[in-house]
This record gives C-alpha cells, sequence and structure tokens, in this order.
C-alpha cells in the first residue's frame, strides 16, 4: 500500500522500516539525517505533511505530542490539505483523546475516516514490531488498518469509538505508574528495615502483590538498573495527559496526581532519561 | 505434636482445626463459643495463654494487633509464665515488625525460640490450607515449624531473622493496596470518558500494566461485586502498621499514606466490611 508516515522520530523510524520491510511504499515527513540515516532511499520524503498525504491511502502519524499532531492534521500544508476522500489517518501517538475527537471530525469532514491508536512496547517494541496497539475508531477502519498493525505489533485491541485508544493508553500508564511507586515504596521499607529485597520480592511474587511490574522494574530496582526502558520523562508527559483528561472530565485521581507530583521530581533531579523504576531513588533523597 | 493455639478467631479457627485435622493436639484459648462450635471436642481448652503454653512444644498464636500479643506472651498469665525451655512460639498475627523483636528477645531470655510468620491467603486461605507465610526467625527454627508451615499453607517464606516476616507482609500490602488503587484509578477514567471498562481491562492485561490485583480487583469493580475477600478495615489496619513502620525508620512512602488515607475515607463511609476492591466506590463520592 502506499502510506505517508509522519513523524521519523525514536519510535517513527523502526516503524517505518518494518512497514517497508513488509512491502508497503512509504512517504516519510520529515526528512531528517536520522530519517535518512535509518530510511535511506528504501522511502520517499516529503517536506510536509500535505506532501506525504498526497496520493496515499493510508496516512500513520507518530508524533510527540497533542500540538503536534493537531498542526500537523489540521494545521497549514497538513494533512486536510491535501486529503482524498477515502483516506485513513491513523495517529499512533499519545495524545490527548478529547483532541483525537476533534481532529478526527475534521478528518471525516473531508471525506476521511480516522482511528487513535496509541501504543505501549517502547524503542525495543517498535524495532521488533511487537507494539501493543489500543485503537479507538469505526470498526471497518479498524478492519482496512489491521495489515499494517499486524507488521507493527503483536497485539492489537479495538477498545471502542476514536478516543478510547487514548483513554486506554492513559489508564495503562496510570496502573503502571502506580505499580511501580507501590513497589518502589515496599522495596524501599524492606532495604530500610535491613531486610533482604530480594526475599521479599520473591515471596510477594506468589501472592497478590504479583505483577509484571514488580517482576521487571522491580529487579532493576534491585540491581540499580535504571537505563531506560521507558524514560521517567515520557510516562511524566504521560501523566500529563491523565491530568489533563481527569480535568476535563471532572474526576478526581488522587493516585496518578502523586505519581505525576513524584515524576516531576524526578525530572528535575536529572532522572529524565533514566527508566521509570527510578522513582525508587527519589526514596533515597527524604530531608530527616 | 502438642500445640498451645492462642487466638481463635475468624482465621484462628479453620487454622486450628487443620492442624487437629494433620494430628496434632491442641490445647486452644480462647475456650469461646465459636472457638467450641467449630472445634468441639477435638481440641482441649485453655483458661489462659499461660495454661495453653504448658506441656507444648509449640505455641502458635494468631491474634488481631500488636497489644493483644504483647498481651497474650507478656502480660500476666501470658505465655512467658509458664514457657518451658525449648518451647517455639510462633506468632502468625500481623503485627509491627519492632514489637516481634522485643517480644522474641524475651521468649529468647526464658529459653524459648520465636518466629514471626504473618500470612496472606485471608479467611479462604485459612480454611483450605492455602496461606502464604512469610516467615521470620533463625533457620533451624524454620525448620522445626515446617510442618505446621506445611498443613496451613501452601507457601512458606523464609525471608530473614526476626521481624522480617512481618516487614514482608508489610510490604505486599503496600504492593496490593497501591494497586488496587491504581486499577480503581484507571478503571474511572475509562467509564467517565464513556469508553467500556472491561475492553480497557482486557487490553490492560496484555501489557506492562497487567497483575493479579489488575486480573481479579479490576473484575470485581466492574462487575461491582464488593463483598469480601479481603475486608477494608483489615487492609486499613495493615497500612496503619506500615505507616508506624516507615516513622519509626524515617522513611517517605508518600503513595502508601495516600492509600492509608483512602481507607479511612471508606471506613468512615461505612464500607470497613466490603472487600478493598470497594476503594473503586470512592471515585463515585466527589463534591464537584
Amino acid at each position: 500500500m502506499d502510506i505517508g508516515f509522519i513523524g521519523a522520530g525514536v519510535m517513527g523510524r523502526p516503524m517505518a522500516a518494518n512497514l517497508v520491510a513488509a512491502g508497503h511504499r512509504l512517504t516519510v515527513h520529515r526528512d531528517t539525517p536520522a530519517a535518512r540515516a535509518d530510511l535511506g532511499t528504501t522511502v520517499r520524503y516529503a517536506a510536509s505533511a500535505a506532501e506525504a498525504t498526497r496520493d496515499c491511502e493510508i496516512v500513520v502519524l507518530m508524533l510527540p505530542d497533542t500540538p503536534d499532531v493537531e498542526e500537523a492534521v489540521c494545521g497549514d500544508d497538513g494533512v486536510l490539505s491535501s486529503l482524498r476522500p477515502g483516506t485513513l489517518v491513523i495517529d499512533m501517538s499519545s495524545i490527548s483523546p478529547a483532541a483525537e475527537r476533534k481532529i478526527a471530525t475534521q478528518v471525516a469532514g473531508a471525506g476521511g475516516a480516522y482511528l487513535d491508536a496509541p501504543v505501549s512496547g517502547g524503542e525495543i517494541g517498535a524495532r521488533d514490531g511487537t507494539l501493543s496497539i489500543m485503537v479507538g475508531g469505526a470498526p471497518e477502519a479498524v478492519e482496512k488498518a489491521r495489515p499494517i498493525f499486524d507488521v507493527l505489533g503483536s497485539r492489537t485491541s479495538h477498545i471502542g469509538p476514536v478516543g478510547a485508544g487514548q483513554v486506554a493508553k492513559i489508564a495503562n500508564q496510570i496502573v503502571v505508574g502506580l505499580t511501580i511507586e507501590a513497589v518502589a515504596e515496599a522495596l524501599h521499607l524492606a532495604e530500610a528495615s535491613g531486610v533482604d529485597p530480594l526475599a521479599v520480592h520473591s515471596a510477594l511474587m506468589g501472592g497478590f502483590a504479583s505483577s509484571r511490574v514488580l517482576e521487571v522494574h522491580g529487579h532493576r530496582m534491585i540491581k540499580g538498573q535504571f537505563d531506560p526502558g521507558f524514560r521517567i520523562r515520557l510516562h511524566h508527559k504521560d501523566l500529563r495527559l491523565a491530568a489533563e483528561a481527569a480535568d476535563q472530565l471532572g474526576v478526581s485521581l488522587p493516585g496518578m496526581n502523586l505519581v505525576h507530583v513524584l515524576l516531576d521530581r524526578a525530572v528535575r533531579a536529572g532522572l529524565g532519561d533514566h527508566d521509570h523504576s527510578a522513582l525508587r531513588l527519589l526514596r533515597n533523597e527524604r530531608a530527616d
């Protein structure tokens, strides 16, 4: 298929490479040295989102944040300015659910279809094509996108209408963030008590406290291995999206708010590019 | 073996019954109608902890809280007043780690050995003999107690010296409590967003958010099934022990503190005898 691919960052480049390897013809925006280094002449390059969209059946976006997607789709020289009726636009960025719904309405007004399809799994999942993809949108659009998802991920969950993918992603990041904090506090208590954290970890894995986070991030904390993984500053951004969504909906998410603050402290403490299991390190910084 | 069993409550009665069924001779304190109803004439009854201790090789305690264990062991007519040298005292209550260390020192002074061995698994685990047992104490004492543990539980973890069992239990309750709150907030966000919580739950089970709590307590929340299970008021007590331990150690556990406050709110809202997954219900009580 002819695919316009907008967003050639750390996630986007290996995703684009996997689509090329699966036989798709890609037009990539932006044209950067990093994109040229990773993708070379296997793709065409476009000077604008509009140019990447032209003559494509599917447009994929993988951008850092809400304003980037709004600009790429609705801005000058954006996707909408050259969208042909029938084109499917798939936003795989992690952004605001409310913004997705507004953008989707505009794309529909131009005759296109829209999916929000944020991912988890990080750089490794992007490279290995093992992302977990959470999709919001119409069932027909999801079916049309499935060959793309099957290349990029190992698990695709259709959550509901447009925006539902972002809601699931935010829910995921709330659970992961709070569980990391839980494990960090439990291991901190063990160490402060002079008790072997590995023995506590092992005992907890056998019961209701067991989780993927306890297993993976707990081991990282015990070994002091905080190379990413998933970076503190990205998890901080994801919980900013959670805080915005909670605010818009008028709901109270106190645990999320606490971890958002702790991630903010961690970024300010210079831990932004550490793995999110480095929330454990904040425990060593108490004053008294 | 001749076992003194102190504490014939909701947990203690089925545990005592399992020890009787395994062929042990029990002397139970206290002698209550509930104990008579469950244990009948299969055990002897003692009017005091001292009487239950006399002529026994092993004394097991299963009591509600720290002062109860202090009183039963060190008080008038307590275990210490009739303890023979060589007797093993096993405290399976969930109490303060620091208190266990003090009590163990006094038992050692009287020539006895001591283990702290709190459990998780609740009434069902006590009845089915499938408790998870977290043990602190000397290796020889753990070996001597192993036949008892094998009757009462399906998993015994020797964590470290006396007090380490309680530390592991508290760590467990911190992780479970925070993970329940995480799942409650994630599902609340989904429902407030108009997104099917079951679809979000299913998507999250496939990735790093997956946990026993997401699986079990998440389903309880979605179905609105809040019959215990493990009661809010007991989890509240366990996090009081966590707060005391953190205070004594001078460590900061902000997530634990938050969930402790939320459990307190839940008890005050009349949810104390609901399953701890009923933290989800607090999400419906916001003012604005």
